[in-house]
């Protein structure tokens, strides 16, 4: 059975223990515009979007992960998609058109990874907002553009990606070969989805993509004069890997949402993997500043199409955090060299 | 006697120990123009300045400061600084024109603090880059802003500033009127001089204006390239002070060097006084992103006018960075309201 | 009988022939702040101001300018002021506190130059927007920056604003002497008040500053959206003289407003003063790109202090855009070589 | 027999006159890195880029064009695409390994349009300078985006480029259903071919892309300040088309080249198609700001593959140039309105 032909990662479906909370954050702050909402739930998309929703919203007991949404190239691939996660044994639910709002019939899996992925492709088009800056607030964000998991097996996690069709665009080793994050892409860009290491199937977060950087210095700006800077988990901050500038936020709930701008292109067949020593200190920060250790621990829960929290499984190989600063003090900013102590701290 | 009329905050010498190494931190990364070097000095300007220097490295044995230099307002007051500093009973000496690289006749003193202290008007002009878009990188620097030194007492520091005709800006304070730290004019700028409290006379840092946030960005992103991201101690961020976008770096021998941008007009009379509690986790980032502890506590030595480093006074009061996070645990984005740990750490 | 002591340009009064539309020009897509509004009049503030307004709209029959106020450094140099133009023999009005909405006890002249101008030092304080990031739109404006007028004579008008202590920054001028327009500045900018040569006294515009370039551009952008590009008259360019990036507005009756941001400090008593020769094509716009023939011809009608229109004095010298591009060729890139047809056209 | 496999605009030959000037404005102007040169040729690529060029200048008498290469999937879509010109009736030539420097063995063909293209896969792989911070200055410049080519009957051309696997992102009509150009993608941008109406076979430019728009700003004013403004010949500007910002550039040949930003992902199969009126002001600038005649006018000769200039077609249907502002005022910002004189002018 071959794989379904995937377009790109397409939305989230989050579980959150306060919608008017979620709704001031995600729409006051963050500025996404709303397709719909009513008390259960809020439909979100970003300027760019066309689609009904990037972003979904469903009120719940405890803050978790529903759905990570990949688009297929037509709807015949979503029944490839049906039929390609049965083979792999894996519990499939189709949704028939009318069952999801904003998309048509649509399937729902729960992934060898333990994951709750969707398969669609009919969507309801809505007003793309690209040239209506006078709605854009000046943190404008165009799009939704990847989601990053934590999976306790990376190598295991990367192969399953690529027999999806998926292309590793770059990743963080050690010495020995042990991977602890790996970068994957449909659409032509660093990646659709991110493999982190951890203890997992967990939400690690999902990211939005703004033109500039000026954009996310003023969300950063805004929640400053909101009173809300404690919304502010890390940066912002250049990464290494992706070369990104970022931002990484928490929603009131704690799931983590990055903003994020200016990767690169990755189209071409032969694009070149990049390959980060976990001890480099630029690779997740390339100003090298510490990383903080909730960024490392934390992640969302994850549901099964139960809607039941999935149980954790623990990362057998060494953990990222354990093995860069704070720790064994092998990071390093040029090899062989000691970093100066403000770059250490208790910080990673 | 009255006080020189002091135009604004106009050059610096630091002594550093490698000239060479020096050289590549300041002109090499950070784009300053030399205007003279030789085997014991490299005299530099930021691309608008028009005068000889706003920085002047020399060779020495110890890192530190040797002058922060002050402009007035025509050659007459160089001779009112010296008397007015005759009659506060401080140590003066008259540089007579040709003394010093590109600054006519001046006068050095030991002021009350404990710095030392430099007034001039005649100066050499040179080409000013302000269109020179040719030569400017993407970090362009335009301008020296201000300095910032360490002093034990707040009080006594502001009131002596204050008769210099310099007027506050803004300050930090505690809810028992304890002074932290307090910002001083004469340019309409925010500061010219920022006053930190701590075990003094020290040199904080003197920082560099830009006009945009991208050169500052790209500086980071550089520093990077290079593999010598370590010379970035803290930032980029917003302060909450003075409101600039801004980047804390150490060069070579340490001394701290900011890269500043977009505060605002303080050039009428009324301007008002803007007073943050100290316990404000926005203060210092708006953000609310830590500061790291070695901005507390690490500041540059200072000479005395024989060149001999001058002994400290301990600050008597209560540190800033005592009654802040990692401390009493008073430190809050919404006043009564606790912070996540993400906030927290070992941090400041 | 001396001069008073001017801060700066601190604010316009226009007469705007619908106050509804001007509302939506100046508060709906510019973002000012409405200090005060009634059915005769809106006065408006910038984001970093606390003064009670910069920009007076006044509902009347004939668009045109009212009044262009100078802050001064004490309430005393009010009186200095109409006293020094009493001496000029210019007609004066002193208008108690109370009588200006927002501002103290004030004077009105009609200056040699045929303007009306204002001299107020008390005034109204309101909040300051500085770090109101919430409130701000991608297209955040600062502060009033300076005034631009349209006299005939030059020479004679430089005189009088040198002996009012303005010092000049730049100028224009021809091989043969001719003085095309001047800069001139009390606060340390390139200007507070620029002297454009033509028939006058007109009103050539105000100017507002932003922070950066990429707000003067979302400005472009916001009026796209809205179909209200026309409202651009010139622009956005990176102007030769000053420096300044700048973006020019019609507004609903024609006045223009100039959107500015990244000129230098100047605030030296040694200042160097930059001269263009009027036949160098990048003088007005950096790039060379042309100027459209309106933003020479058009220019606001100027009230007296009775509210009637002042008559026109002709410009008796060579006109700018008559010896520039369109006219004899003499204009150039680079000295003795023609320039591209795209750089020509009809445009100046 | 199928079409190849395209994945993107890979990189243009360009025949210019002067070797030395082009280098001059090509790596000392735009910053574009050197892969190979002799006294012949010189081989360049942009920042982002790891093939071995997207631009070859070559020394010729005439400047022209001399291909446009487009990248295909595999080595053995080269082969397909050959077979595929060779049943349209083209002209074909293989290029074995080794013929073309940095570039595998290709096939070149003079198309139906009268366009000498290029289909390549293998490709020497050189330095990427993503991160190379240190070596980009401040308008860099980050890979090759599309072509934009001159030709006579938009319809047939569009449907030559749809069979070819190219998709519509937008187009430009009238209200009689004529073409005056359209925009077709094969990466997920707007474009990799924007086809124009207009006698042709001819070149209207080849365009660049950068991170954000302060790097175009920057090379305009970098231009300004070597005294090459007239380099600029449109712009700098938003388009309506493709929402992007842009900057129109002469070469010292004339070659147009466009620097180029912030256009959408179109990567969906039901991306919307974007149609504009070819009489609304905003599609070929946002902001409405004139276009110059030279812009429409002029392009660049081609070559067929024995490297003689093909021979012109005329365009049969009304010209875009000819139906806008200047000619008969049937443009608009906002239908049914007139637009003021600074809109109009004798440009376009």
């Amino acid at each position: 059975m071959r794989a379904p032909d995937i377009i790109r990662a397409a939305y989230a479906e989050l579980i959150v223990t306060d919608l008017a909370a979620s709704r001031r954050f995600y729409v006051d702050v963050l500025g996404l515009v709303v397709s719909h909402e009513d008390e259960h739930s809020i439909h979100l998309r970003a300027f760019e979007e066309y689609l009904h929703h990037s972003l979904v919203l469903r009120q719940g007991a405890v803050p978790a992960l529903a759905a990570l949404a990949y688009r297929v190239r037509s709807q015949d691939e979503v029944e490839v998609a049906a039929r390609y996660y049965e083979e792999l044994g894996c519990r499939v639910e189709r949704r028939p058109a009318g069952a999801l709002l904003g998309v048509g019939a649509a399937v729902r899996v729960e992934d060898p990874l333990g994951f709750p992925l969707e398969f669609f492709y009919d969507a309801e088009h809505v007003e793309r907002y690209t040239r209506r800056y006078d709605a854009h607030g000046a943190g404008a964000i165009s799009r939704l553009d990847h989601f990053n998991v934590v999976t306790p097996d990376i190598p295991t996690a990367v192969q399953y990606y690529q027999d999806l069709g998926f292309r590793v665009s770059e990743d963080i080793q050690d010495e020995d070969g042990t991977i602890y994050a790996s970068w994957l892409f449909r659409k032509p860009t660093v990646h659709d989805i991110a493999l982190t290491g951890g203890d997992g199937p967990r939400l690690h977060h999902i990211a939005f993509a703004t033109h500039e950087r000026d954009q996310i210095l003023h969300i950063c700006d805004k929640l400053g004069a909101l009173r809300r800077s404690d919304h502010i988990e890390r940066g912002p901050g250049r990464h290494g890997v992706s070369n990104a500038f970022y931002l990484y936020l928490r929603d009131p709930d704690g799931h983590r949402i990055e903003i994020y701008t200016h990767d690169y292109y990755t189209g071409d067949p032969d694009n070149p993997v990049v390959t980060w020593d976990v001890h480099d200190n630029q690779r997740r920060d390339w100003w090298g500043n510490p990383v903080v250790p909730s960024w490392y621990a934390e992640a969302s829960v994850v549901l099964d199409l139960d809607g039941n929290p999935r149980p954790l499984v623990e990362r057998a190989e060494e953990r990222e955090a354990d093995v860069t600063i704070g720790a064994d003090g092998f990071s390093y900013t040029r090899k062989g060299e000691e970093m100066p102590e403000y770059k250490l701290g208790n910080q990673l």
